[in-house]
């Protein structure tokens, strides 16, 4: 296997993380490669918060991974922190080959290293995949997860 | 009806919102009010967040309700911002006084205020009652959330 490396998401990983993003079932109607504009702006708001993580996957240049970690401090649980992970995407030429669980295993490790007590995330009942998955790496389908849409 | 304010929380609050975080079937095992000092120092990281908003609901001075809301900064969908509630709790004196829907209520426009298109939230499986209020709220429960305890 090559070599594959995680880290921080530059602003030139832009393209190829919505690319990513747009290259999905569901992502295909809510992303717009046309205008980074609003990419851009997104981007620079997520580095400027230490509590937001952006992270790519990385193999020989390529961008061919990509997930979203926030720390979220709360009262609940003995003030317990949690993490959220969000925006999981791996590039088509790389499912199966592990990228996911590497990803996902990342999260959880660096969630640790920051002292989180839970890791959490929602996938749309759709994804009936990727609930396997998540059931695989130890998590628990124990929520409904709910959206409204503004 | 009395006067009833949603405000930031403030440390005063602590030991009332720890106490309904307490009374439900589920928090009774999480929390303990033997020793503040973690929620104490949860409260320190909450209020030196920007993107962090502990309310609670003061009626005649008496805190009543809580919730958390967290400005999540993201790429997907076009770069959008979304908002996540956690930690609602409404004091058992007030359950059906109509302050959970005015305590998510406040949470949907200060999220429109801010500039989100997406407000989320996931709820135990086990709360069916919940499910059904924020059903007639307007959230779509299109996700299963998924939770690893560290």
């Amino acid at each position: 296997m090559s070599d594959l490396r995680i880290r921080p998401a530059s602003p030139s990983d832009i393209p190829a993380i919505v690319a990513m993003l747009a290259d999905d079932p569901l992502g295909a109607q809510r992303e717009s490669l046309d205008d980074p504009t609003p990419y851009l702006a997104a981007f620079a708001r997520l580095a400027e918060d230490p509590n937001q993580h952006l992270v790519v996957a990385d193999r020989d240049g390529r961008t061919v991974g990509t997930l979203q970690l926030t720390i979220i401090p709360g009262l609940s649980r003995r003030g317990a922190t949690r993490s959220i992970i969000e925006a999981v995407r791996i590039h088509a030429d790389e499912r199966g080959s592990g990228l996911g669980t590497q990803l996902i295993e990342w999260a959880v490790e660096e969630s640790r290293r920051q002292g989180c007590r839970l890791v959490q995330l929602t996938s749309d009942v759709s994804r009936t995949d990727a609930h396997r998955f998540y059931e695989r790496l130890g998590f628990e389908a124990s929520h409904l997860g709910f959206k409204l849409v503004l």
